[in-house]
């Protein structure tokens, strides 16, 4: 969409790993868990069932997508998805891989714990591991 | 599904309210919050990305339709749809009404206090508030 902004919070906290056709792809910057976030580029969006049928359903389609990706590459217990939003009022999907050993199972991550932020090596190894997959889906 | 089965854990903390095509509607057993809980009746199914796709998308036609009424009905601030599973892991997807002046906001309610169980005029009231105006569509 033209004239489309993220929202300063989830800018701030995150790196953007791609465009996808509603969605931007984001990488939140913690290290503790693999955790990303969709956000439709659709301005004055709080909650899903505002969005046009159409991008519901591209919503969803985007984040079945990413959800199978990640936990293919990942190998984790359990994806938790989640439309939250109470702070940052500009709709965003959470995308997280969840493990048995990982430090706020099996409670929710939100506020647990204050972000871990990645090295550069991090995040460059993380895109290698989902930004080919992602696209050859998107390709096709 | 024939020999669907809810999980022991869902079927404790919550009162079924209404059979949607896909899913059971359930009301959580706390009064703190107007806390709803969509099961979709397939056997064997964590994530949505492993729902058939016809499944998922009936999944998002339940879970907007339910959130829309839920926020006409209890004129919510917002919003907080969720698919966690990490203790339960039956498929299931939070539907949480949130306020400003709720005793949790802004954080996510999951784990943060103990559940304050309805006694039966509330959960009376509640069905009354919303039973008719879901059947209604449901019946269109």
């Amino acid at each position: 969409m033209e004239n489309f902004q993220l929202n300063a919070m989830l800018s701030k906290d995150s790196i953007e790993l791609l465009e996808l056709p509603l969605c931007k792809l984001l990488l939140m910057n913690d290290n503790q868990y693999p955790w990303f976030v969709l956000v439709p580029k659709v301005n004055d969006v709080q909650d899903i069932y505002q969005l046009d049928w159409q991008d519901q359903q591209q919503l969803l389609n985007e984040s079945s997508m990413l959800s199978e990706i990640l936990m293919q590459k990942f190998q984790g217990k359990k994806m938790n998805v989640a439309a939250l939003g109470n702070i940052c009022p500009q709709l965003h999907l959470h995308h997280i891989v969840r493990f048995e050993e990982d430090k706020a199972w099996p409670k929710p991550i939100w506020g647990l714990f204050p972000m871990k932020p990645y090295n550069e090596a991090e995040i460059e190894k993380i895109k290698g591991m989902l930004l080919p997959a992602l696209k050859l889906i998107l390709d096709k």
